[in-house]
């Protein structure tokens, strides 16, 4: 498998993760998001999105977004199993996970801020506070969720790690780069640090990528 | 079953839809948005996020996030499927409709508009053109991820409506509110219309619902 994406992408990081917990192994392809090397003619040829990052199996096939490739990943590698089994459980699990990737990640993506900074002239400021915006109104009501929820253990959804997690930890990785406080999150952050202690995922963090910095 | 939720939302119509193919009967809660209802203290414990849809269950327990309720009815019933079963076709359709769930509506719905036009002074116009970007952005790759591939049909995946023409569905709607210009898309248009002339679509619809125009 060959992995396409880009070390700081936290839609990538969140694939990482779950390619690493379920021990698989793949070929790292960098693209420059910053050098808009996902929007090249051979990039579009495999997916014509232009985004990161996309999947690419043995037999040619080329899979796209990231939610889609983890429950793909789910079905034909179960274990260990992102999703819970019990159905309930698993609604909750991608409720948790779809928040952030639905509810931030789109909204504050590097093509969104690009866009943001040409089109509409933001500055870094003005990108910051639009950034730590959408971080809020998701994180407050998913620090409730958490919170307050008997099935959150060490990790979202009990004691093993899965789907949410993987999406929150690529998520607070990506809010460092805009210093957004996480003191109001005791729970998320609990639920990241237990993430990171993991190798699998301190091998999906953004600066352990071989493209970081460049 | 109690469906929370608001007659024009996109993602309230996907799910509308889905639960109408399922043959699924459930009790029609209207909030308005625009009025703010969705934040009131009652939904907020309901839905700590403050958005639509919402699928309350018979036992009170409380669903959220459109797309996970899509996962979780294609799991607590299966018949007539959302999703094909073989696993790369269910990757492709989960694929086509989280372009649409994850890259046009997060950016597109009532609230990020409602921010632009408070915080940024957005007009008319301008919202009318950034809602048109980001529809073009994926419709453009989405027409040609449909048109190009030997398993698009009468619907994104074979000859059966499911989890992608329910994203495709609601967000065509959506679209004719900001008069987007959906020439470029003839594969859309077509799985749009082969949708339209079913009546579990036709009666998830905005316009067909109890709230609409209130």
């Amino acid at each position: 498998m060959i992995l396409h994406n880009f070390f700081r992408s936290s839609t990538s990081t969140r694939l990482r993760a779950a390619l690493n917990l379920k021990g698989l192994e793949y070929e790292y392809k960098a693209y420059s998001l910053v050098k808009g090397e996902a929007d090249s003619p051979d990039y579009l040829r495999l997916n014509p999105q232009g985004l990161v990052p996309s999947l690419e199996l043995d037999d040619g096939t080329v899979l796209t977004q990231s939610l889609a490739i983890m429950e793909w990943l789910d079905e034909q590698h179960p274990e260990p199993p992102l999703l819970p089994a019990d159905p309930l459980a698993r609604a909750r699990v991608r409720a948790l996970g779809h928040a952030v990737g639905l509810e931030i990640h789109p909204l504050n993506n590097l093509r969104v801020l690009t866009y943001l900074k040409r089109r509409h002239g933001f500055d870094d400021a003005m990108v910051k506070t639009w950034f730590t915006h959408w971080v809020e109104a998701t994180f407050a009501p998913l620090e409730q969720m958490l919170g307050g929820h008997p099935k959150t253990g060490d990790f979202c959804h009990g004691d093993s790690p899965g789907f949410a997690d993987c999406c929150i930890y690529a998520q607070v990785w990506n809010n460092r780069r805009f210093d957004v406080d996480m003191a109001p999150y005791p729970t998320i952050n609990r639920i990241f640090a237990n993430c990171d202690a993991l190798d699998a995922f301190a091998r999906a963090a953004p600066m352990a990528q071989p493209d970081a910095l460049t």
